[in-house]
């Protein structure tokens, strides 16, 4: 039997996972693949540590510089996280003609084109499954088993600590600082949130998905990103009643027309590439995609509509697909072709991403407003003159005092239009609070 | 650029379905794959046909061994149905050396064993993507993205004819045979509906996936198949007031425990192997799972619980899998490696189907019944007898008459205990028309 050997650098979360899995799993997988899988070496930071899942005493090594550089290790599995370290391991471990495989989305989305610009060179294979949506084999999915497609759609559940702050915010009616504070406490956010809160995260992993989607590498500084610090219980409740649920949703949209002056390059398609919180109808799947749970939604031209659902984050899942990778690694080797799937192909030249203020949305609108005749004509007015149409208003009851709050749905309009609007609505002197806008998505 | 060429056996859906696909996407699958993929023939029954989807006269011929003939064509994708031509198309293609790519569940269903030891011995290989959840690419997911885990279970919404009619039945309040009827009127159940109704296309696809998640072949007779004509707008009402929607479920089981007197044989892992109708609660992402689309929910020890969901038939989504296929086959030729994933590889000897009578569930079952004292304790004596508890007991209210309804759940029980006591309770005087008993799933 063919003999495949790994190591694997860092022992935190994803490094003790794949080991625990390898250990639970490993002699099945060598018997599903033919291939004898070998983990030779586990290098560590730290090896007096007590670890969650213990590292053999015989694995165990200090310097990420001893694994790369065996020569009986054929694949790298890269799990120190970050991007400094990371590169260099993931560049040297190409450098040395062994396949790399890595869960670090943050990487691929900083320095992806070097990378597989430096595997092809090398002749070598470096694989990123687990970098988005988790154990979820959503990039087998888009780039093999939804080869025939172009894929005209992708909305994407794909940060678990947002779903999970959204979702606890909508079943028990709390606000965001009250759920951010007990995710924290359980574990489902970190210390630090912003990379997750703040859209980042999401942002990663969506650019890698438009990437493979349209075949021309997403610079994540064109990805428009916005967070969900700023969505309160209200709109929560506003959306709930109007028939929608909020989520955090990637968006990759190949547009077939955009309204706007046309900032983008002749002859190129424009893709939205996005990252925001979305007014969900809840008769969508996604609607229903509650707690730490990710989902992907594509839509192909061949094969309609589809979705991908599993569980984002988390040791195990994240094991579950580095192992995927491990394994057509191991495939790669047996069958002496180390590129049979390159890690990106770029195959239609003329992508482009749309500027955010071409964007075209529907959009929930939510005002603090004086409760006094004539506002509604203001806001009106000022929508009318920038020919954004209002699909309907709703000034929901039960609201006293000062201000109240004016829901207004908002047709079709671009990011740049309804942004110039929602500055002058801003200013009004009957307008007591600066307006929230949350985009509403339909689906078509 | 690598050459790979290929011919489609049929042209009726499958095979209009990849005609019309390949034109469309032909040249980005070849950017994405680095391979000029070309039609060469089209074998057709019929020259002066009219069809959907026009055949090329310069690519239509009329016997389909000039398409397993010709020394240019490297694979055949077989697409005229049935088991009888199909398995000679098949197996004379192998011969050949040619690729084999198919969509014909049944052909697996009863020749799989042999197919795929031919494709073994001469060296090629067989891709069947489509023969299960359609465009869902669930084969690739099962063997590939999750080949880190022990498939722990399975649960299938598999045939998409049975999901669109007891959708409707449970939307409209319809009977079954209702919405059959409009069902082969819009087309979305053939004129001799049995093979869907049944359960035999589930049944054949559940076999499939059985066999691939546990390595060793399920020889369809042993599954237990139950269809959904006997499912009436009644238990479809009395369901949904308990909190449960009814779907046709292929499950796929591996146990730890089992009751009943064990005819198993001894250390041999067994698995549940079923198809039929089952009540699922509505919190679970099934129950949410409407019309013709098909989903497949898997639980993996390392990933934990996914689930992907799609078009499980239909000309296009079926297209898009047999591209998949398409693309490995050319991948595999490219490479100069044909059997990087072979068809079926045993891997866990030891399994083995549990025998439906040992099989426990948890039981909805209604009894329609003489409304007097006394009734019920004749059925309880009768269950307790045979050990089995009732969870709950509703005699739904607003029904006179000679006869009414009483709904019981039932706890675990084996199928044989629950098939005995139902008989002997169905000839209790009191009881006026069979017993119906459907499952009850609880996802644990």
């Amino acid at each position: 039997m063919q003999e495949v050997n790994f190591g694997i650098i860092g022992s935190g979360t994803v490094g003790g996972g794949v080991l625990k899995a390898i250990q639970r799993n490993g002699p099945l997988m060598s018997s599903r693949l033919g291939v004898r899988l070998t983990l030779l070496k586990v290098a560590v930071k730290n090896k007096a540590k007590t670890r969650p899942v213990p590292v053999p005493a015989s694995l165990m090594c200090t310097r990420w510089e001893e694994v790369v550089r065996d020569p009986r290790i054929h694949v790298v599995i890269e799990a120190v996280g970050g991007t400094k370290t990371a590169k260099a391991i993931v560049m040297k471990s190409l450098a040395s003609g062994k396949v790399v495989v890595t869960a670090n989305k943050a990487l691929i989305s900083a320095h992806g084109e070097e990378i597989f610009e430096a595997a092809q060179r090398y002749g070598v294979n470096f694989y990123y499954e687990a970098a988005v949506g988790g154990g979820i084999p959503i990039i087998k999915v888009l780039r093999e088993g939804l080869v025939g497609n172009r894929i005209n759609r992708i909305y994407g559940i794909v940060n678990g600590t947002c779903n999970y702050i959204l979702t606890r915010m909508k079943l028990e009616g709390l606000e965001f600082d009250e759920v951010l504070k007990d995710a924290q406490r359980l574990g489902y956010a970190e210390a630090e949130p912003s990379l997750d809160v703040d859209g980042d995260d999401a942002m990663h992993k969506t650019g890698i998905l438009a990437s493979l989607a349209h075949g021309f590498w997403v610079n994540p500084k064109q990805i428009h990103m916005e967070g969900i610090r700023a969505i309160s219980r209200m709109d929560i409740q506003f959306a709930e009643r109007l028939g929608y649920t909020i989520k955090l949703l990637g968006i990759v949209k190949k547009l077939e027309k955009t309204s706007g002056p046309g900032r983008r390059r002749k002859g190129f398609v424009p893709v939205q590439v996005s990252v925001f919180p979305t007014l969900v109808p809840n008769s969508h799947v996604l609607a229903s995609v509650n707690h730490e749970f990710n989902a992907i939604f594509m839509r192909g031209d061949v094969v309609g509509d589809t979705l991908y659902y599993g569980r984002g984050a988390g040791q195990d899942a994240t094991a579950s697909a580095v192992l995927s990778d491990l394994a057509d690694a191991a495939l790669d080797l047996k069958t002496g072709n180390m590129n049979r799937i390159p890690p990106f192909v770029p195959h239609e030249g003329e992508g482009t991403v749309l500027d955010i203020d071409e964007v075209v949305s529907r959009y929930y609108v939510r005002l603090s407003v004086v409760d006094r005749p004539g506002t509604l004509a203001k806001i009106a007015t000022i929508l009318g003159r920038s020919k954004i149409g209002i699909s309907s208003v709703i000034q929901p009851e039960g609201h006293e005092g000062e201000s109240v709050p004016l829901i207004l749905m908002i047709h079709d309009a671009s990011h740049a239009a309804m942004n110039r609007a929602l500055t002058e609505i801003g200013r009004l002197p009957v307008i007591k609070a600066a307006p929230t806008m949350i985009r509403v998505e339909t689906f078509d």
